[in-house]
């Protein structure tokens, strides 16, 4: 993977990044951000990169998200302070390296439960407390608390806590949603004004809707992670065209088979399983009417039906994944290049990253 | 993870092991293999690990099989001798360590094209041949070549080059299609004779219809790799009970948002998307009527709709993936245990070898 070799050259399958598209990436949604006032905090489970994230705050991120500890470690040991981890953590096996961790970081997390809040509040102490938001399920249908009264609740109980601060209220919502996260959001608000506790924070974010953020009057500030890379589902969402998906599974085309079938050395070692409502498992860039319609851990199965031109044995393809945040899990390193050329190849430094 | 503590100590998600479920398992399938003639080449797909392929080694195991030139690297530094990778390889990219690989092993690839043969016959001389097998396609519908005749064609290209061997004919078939299987070989096996080829290995494989591998009496070899864990799907396929899955993912309930919806901390990166037929993510052993639903890539969201007793915040849940080949490749290590209490932990030290 010598910096200046055509991508071409590698050996695949493996995921190359187009730097210009990262760049573009980040400038475009950092000035709309901006441009509306919203501090801007980016995922970084797109990439798993230091360098990346350094890219991001250079260009004006207020801090970084992570979804778990251990990630939040890597970055930082890489020198990022401003750290919010969006997990409910729970157990003494976390709460000690969590606290680790907030020594010697800005540290924030979220708690949907008095259980978590309990936990965190016996793990902490005023002389070092810890900053928890309270995560609000504004229709995402995973974690958070249902109801701006429960919300209080727990944001009382954090505030009550000598060990925890109360950081604000955040969701992770449906894509378009923006007229239902406002409503939790503004009645949580009034609540909180109510009971005399201030809100520093409120929290939003996800890349599909990302340029409906400032619907969201409330919000001070939005997470999103995809948009640094885009992919397949991103492109669906309406949220980017093909030409700002910076990442593609380069794949080698090592059987045919028969007439209609391609074999494909891009498994879901590669590609994963992730369909995201799509049918098949990713947009072969060359050949848009071939199907990626079967994955085992090494093979991809097209079916070239529908191609007017149909690849041959040894042809190397490019894949734009359904799903990219869950391809930088499967490698432990990435290529970046500029027009098909080498630029550096970075280990995927928080990959892997389970708890 | 340390030895003697309790698996429920261990942070989650994290898979774990029961070592006298594997070594029940190595043993079950090599006497079936042992008592039928059969020899019997691993997969080292399923665990990744030097240690466990050792323990099939020492129960009879002829060789193992890989699938990639990367996965063999790394069991030929651990000692492997005999290495099968059945994978079509193409490209100076992949041949230059391909020959590297052939020189400090014996070790036999496949291959279903002209254009594969002709690679490998460029790469490779007298003095140090390369043993290559035809990969027929007898109804798995992913590579491998489609007609008796073709694959006496192939063979007799890879016959004809100074630098190849022909190494014999291997399929990776469908479930239970013993007598399809057994007519494409007989007849392929005919073809060859005729055409004066010696054919030394007939090889097939797979572990659902494992225990049916002597209802192809031309095979001389057999092919597994999930069998030394099992897992949901292999459940199903009716070749393992669940006191027969050795695997385990253990996984955290992180919240409890609603009264029929628990979160857990086992996302895609632990138990991957992998379907294999399942409308769900993976059996909560304790808790089988709850089902997983969604999945994003830390959060498993589960159903408990149909669960009489319901996970409390905090539980530790074990989990029987879907497929547990790929559940070991997102993990760096893996913690085994006898009767819940951890005797090794390993890195997998084959995770991630895609090339």
């Amino acid at each position: 993977m010598t910096v200046g070799t055509s991508i071409l050259d590698l050996s695949t399958p493996v995921p190359v990044i187009d730097e210009a598209v990262v760049a573009a990436n980040i400038a475009r949604v950092q000035d709309y951000m901006d441009a509306h006032g919203i501090a801007f905090r980016p995922h970084i489970k797109t990439h798993k990169l230091p360098a990346l994230a350094g890219a991001q705050r250079d260009a004006g991120a207020s801090g970084i998200n992570c979804q778990k500890i251990s990630e939040a470690e890597v970055f930082a040991d890489a020198g990022f302070e401003d750290i919010l981890i969006t997990f409910n953590i729970l157990g003494a096996e976390k709460t000690a390296p969590l606290a680790a961790l907030n020594a010697r970081t800005n540290l924030k997390v979220v708690a949907d439960s008095l259980k978590t809040v309990e936990g965190l509040a016996a793990a902490f102490s005023a002389d070092r407390p810890l900053t928890v938001l309270v995560e609000c399920d504004t229709g995402g249908g995973r974690c958070g608390v249902q109801t701006p009264t429960e919300a209080l609740a727990l944001a009382q109980a954090i505030a009550a806590a000598p060990g925890l601060r109360f950081g604000g209220v955040l969701t992770y919502p449906r894509p378009s949603s923006e007229d239902t996260v406002e409503a939790f959001f503004s009645a949580t608000r009034a609540a909180l004004a109510q009971a005399g506790i201030d809100c520093p924070v409120v929290s939003t974010g996800g890349t599909p809707s990302l340029f409906s953020a400032h619907k969201v009057p409330s919000a001070t500030e939005y997470r999103a992670g995809t948009y640094i890379y885009n992919d397949r589902a991103m492109v669906r969402a309406g949220h980017a065209g093909l030409d700002r998906c910076a990442m593609h599974v380069l794949a080698t085309v090592v059987s045919r088979p028969a007439e209609n079938r391609a074999v494909l050395d891009s498994g879901s070692k590669a590609l994963t399983s992730d369909l995201l409502g799509f049918d098949d498992y990713g947009l072969i860039v060359d050949y848009p009417d071939a199907r990626i319609t079967t994955l085992s851990e090494e093979h991809a199965v097209v079916d070239l039906s529908a191609c007017g031109k149909k690849p041959r044995i040894g042809d190397k393809l490019r894949i734009i994944p359904n799903h990219t945040c869950v391809v930088s899990n499967m490698f432990d390193a990435v290529v970046f290049h500029r027009d098909g050329v080498v630029t550096r190849t970075l280990p995927v430094a928080a990959r892997g990253r389970v708890w």
